[in-house]
């Protein structure tokens, strides 16, 4: 069964359109992000940049500048966080890659296995912490706080997934609770700290913060379909991944629950006991397609990504909402 | 010969005299750390007591503390960056062990031996967030600066030392720089802080940072000594880590320098190479020892603990100034 065919087409957004309303704000990042990943301890900026220079889709700053924009910021005060967020973004991805022993990470192999672990470890400890420095410098304190507690809420779901990890019986809500806390937080603060920098509402931040939340858990559902939907050499890191490490992500869940007494066996030796061969994950990709699992995972997507896009009902339909609506669309039909 | 009589006597300092005046400030800063280690997913408050409740001399937020009060500070404002102090220390201290593969903290087994290293990894990323989420709610945007510039630096220390590590040639410079930036720095900071806190003049802030700066330098050059000298029930971590590590601390570059050509095979197999019997760590100690490199250390710890205490000549000689005055003198002649 060729898996990129087994599911649905979904209205099909871009991050192109936002990318290029923002061009002249992201070329700021930039240059904020190359300017201070810098350290008189040269391993330091080489390995920031093996990861920073491999690009990622940098989704996270592009949202605090737009949530800015949407919000009518006019001056550059919004730059400085959306580097922060990608220098906290790009710490996570260090440690998560040590944690898991990924070996693969936007198509370069990964940080800990050219540099060493404990290079890794401390280089994402230096991106956190240059990251707080600059959020002082913006000296807005609630954006301080939004950010200082989305970092704290990303370790809480990191260490959730981790202890949870081989649970085939963990529920859809503990799914949920993690997926929100280890990635939506981060689109959610991200988008809130865009607004506040740009001096919005109450109301207008409390929005942008509902659609970073929503298209953040669209993005994750979309990610760990794609796991098992995806092919390595488009994704950036190997499919199966996921499977690999037996992480109990949604479409693993909604299979182990549909399939029936006969496959009980197969999900927990090669997950809850971790005793897998070569052919497991295309045994599981099986079952999973042939469950409606992805199907499903990817319906539950497109829903957080309506409530993103209805999130921004408040605001004009100007050019900065209409890529903000695409990039929810994106998030869900993107196939890597 | 016998390692704790190979060095001269120093003038006697102690802890107590200090933590007796701020017993009061240090049981809120207590309360605020077992409040705030706290999480709905249990491993973190678990993993971080394991720590924190070990003990520890708590000399950061101690002298965040002491700091403030010299100030003249009457509030409870320094007690959570006396907090988020500890917080970030406990954090470095995790990853510490991660990357240096420690199997002894504090007189107990490192955590990541007990719940592995990613929860290592994770639970010191959750304090270092916690951290500046207490610094946060403090308001003080000028001690907010100080600690994540601080957290920052450390960093860098930390990888310095460790690109460094099994270099036979480190200057005596270099060396100094690792010390400054991965210990002295949060000591200068923690001390800076507490002044900030307590509204202190710029003049007081400078004051406490440099004694801060200082105790700090001597505080790590007596643990690196300590590492030859010390013995491993005492030290509550084992003798000779920093040996066995390759780790080209004061002692052993001194020894190096001194000792003639027919010890350098021996420096170069153990430490260049790391290639180490368990005999090595006995015949490191007494080379050192025998070249008068424990002395040598301790005499350069001496004049730092020297400047620490020069520093606070602009306060009155009141109690919190003599509890600062004994605190740098035990950093030097302290035996664990």
């Amino acid at each position: 069964m060729d898996a990129a065919k087994a599911v649905m087409p979904r209205p099909s957004g871009s991050v192109d359109h936002l990318a290029r309303l923002a061009r002249d704000d992201m070329a700021g990042v930039d240059a904020i992000i190359r300017a201070r990943m810098q350290s008189p301890v040269s391993v330091i900026p080489a390995l920031a940049d093996h990861l920073i220079d491999a690009g990622g889709k940098r989704l996270r700053p592009l949202l605090a500048v737009a949530a800015a924009r949407l919000a009518g910021g006019e001056g550059d005060a919004g730059l400085k966080l959306a580097a922060a967020v990608e220098f906290i973004h790009t710490a996570t991805l260090l440690h998560d890659d040590v944690v898991d022993s990924s070996r693969l990470r936007r198509g370069k192999v990964a940080a800990h296995l050219i540099w060493g672990a404990p290079s890794s470890v401390l280089v994402g400890d230096f991106l956190f912490a240059r990251a707080f420095e600059l959020i002082v410098e913006t000296g807005a304190l609630r954006a301080m706080e939004i950010l200082a507690r989305a970092s704290r809420v990303i370790t809480e779901g990191e260490v959730l997934q981790l202890t949870r990890a081989h649970d085939l019986n963990l529920s859809q809500q503990t799914y949920l609770d993690i997926i929100s806390a280890k990635t939506a937080e981060l689109f959610a603060a991200s988008a809130e700290a865009g607004a506040v920098a740009a001096g919005a509402s109450l109301d207008a931040c409390a929005a942008l913060r509902a659609y970073g939340q929503n298209l953040g858990l669209a993005f994750q559902l979309a990610d760990d379909a794609l796991d098992y939907g995806g092919v390595t050499e488009t994704l950036g890191k190997n499919a199966g991944d996921d499977f690999r490490e037996g992480k109990a992500t949604l479409p693993l869940l909604l299979a182990i629950a549909r399939t029936g007494p006969r496959e009980v066996a197969f999900w927990e030796r090669a997950i809850g006991r971790q005793e897998q061969t070569e052919a497991d994950f295309r045994r599981a990709r099986e079952l999973i397609i042939g469950a409606g699992a992805l199907e499903a995972t990817l319906d539950l997507a497109s829903d957080y990504a309506d409530s993103a896009k209805e999130a921004l009902s408040l605001f004009p339909a100007n050019d900065w909402r209409l890529g903000l609506e695409s990039l929810a669309d994106f998030a869900v039909s993107r196939r890597a």
